[in-house]
């Protein structure tokens, strides 16, 4: 596999888990969420200056998926992953991946738009801007 | 004790529980942030009407706390009841009282006020319109 | 669309919602997972209950996913609707349909297993006695 | 101010926040009881196995408090600080801090009580074992 584009240790703790004593599903989406929050951060300053820079409203899901291949319980680390693994026209698809150690947890994807307002309508908007605005950052 | 200002039914979930079994007490906060909103909705719209018509950001909270007196779990059904319990100049108290049954769960207290942009800073505005807000919609 | 086999409504709440004013997404698997726990818990008692007589340890998520189709912001009332869709040999398909009015937000699904310790191992469970043991329940 | 007996760092995220922009209250009450675990587990193993070795149900809640003092939004890095301040005979009491640089944003305290099956009840243990088995964990 690739590099990953951003990845974060995410400590397991009792409240993240559930009466079956491994981590309530849910959570794994706060997580993915929380790590494509902070790769944008590091690469364009935080949701809100991007979106003032482009004009949009949000990067908004229009899809997610995870799959659940073993469980994370209380005391775990868990290293969370994200790499960008597509750009389509008016979207784009981040791929996740969760370990404990060499240990597979989760495996996911978002497929994220940019939403901006035009002609009184939200909209998908397209994506060149938005990664213009990410590779310019990169190489600041 | 005088009848609740507004009162809903929760049913407890697999989900809300920790490892013990019993609800994750955060949640708790989350239930009385919920009622407090569903009882503005009922009675000024939302939130948002509100904030605009009072030239507000939003009735944020001052200060929170619970006493969790008796566990909650799985399949039960709690009603939380939420009475507006004193106006000061520049926050108002909500008392909660959560119970299953005759048996108490938890007894909270909300202190919040109502956070207005004035002269370029945030400041706790003055209850008056507030009241005036609520009391208003009460008899409409 | 067939009839559901349990439906619910949320009342959408200021604290589901982030910063751009619509449901935070991960929240929406939460109310899955409540669905199908109210579900099961009015078909057969509870998720406790049920794993004591199946000696089971747990209905698991084994993969879930989601696509958002409008967004749903304070003071919505979503109606969130389960329907079984399918039984594996060791899993079944749960279909989530999530619509305020006749507005689509959601569309998901989740594919659960039945968790059982045999042999020391933790192992996905046939899944004859689960569908017993709901279909018993569906007809007392 | 002592030394704080832990401290962590939170990186405050999109999703933490609500429609105002600011972190969603119930979310500090998280990271209080996850700052108390990741405190336990560094003394004493884990939840799980000091409620083994103390024949105990659960290291829970009794009472929760906290000022919301100044705002946090996205972006922010709250530095969590917990310190034990006091034992009571059957309850403990732990004091939070949290502050973004300088800047205080929340103060609250927890009281905790060690749960314990005894005689067929449920009763809050005394806290001797308890303060034995952090302070040996500690010298080790």
């Amino acid at each position: 596999m690739s590099s990953p584009d951003y990845a974060m240790d995410i400590q397991i703790s009792f409240g993240h888990c559930d009466p079956a004593g491994i981590v309530f599903y849910p959570n794994f989406f706060r997580w993915f969420d929380q790590c494509f929050h902070n790769f944008l951060r590091q690469r364009a300053g935080s949701h809100a200056d991007l979106c003032k820079r482009l004009d949009a409203q949000g990067l908004g899901l229009m899809d997610a998926k995870a799959k659940f291949l073993s469980p994370a319980t209380d005391g775990d680390v868990m290293t969370l992953e994200l790499r960008f693994v597509e750009w389509g026209e008016r979207s784009f698809t981040l791929d996740y991946h969760g370990r404990i150690g060499d240990r597979t947890v989760v495996r996911g994807t978002e497929l994220r738009g940019m939403f901006v307002q035009r002609d009184g309508r939200m909209r998908a908007g397209e994506m060149a801007p938005l990664q213009a605005a990410l590779s310019l950052a990169e190489s600041a």
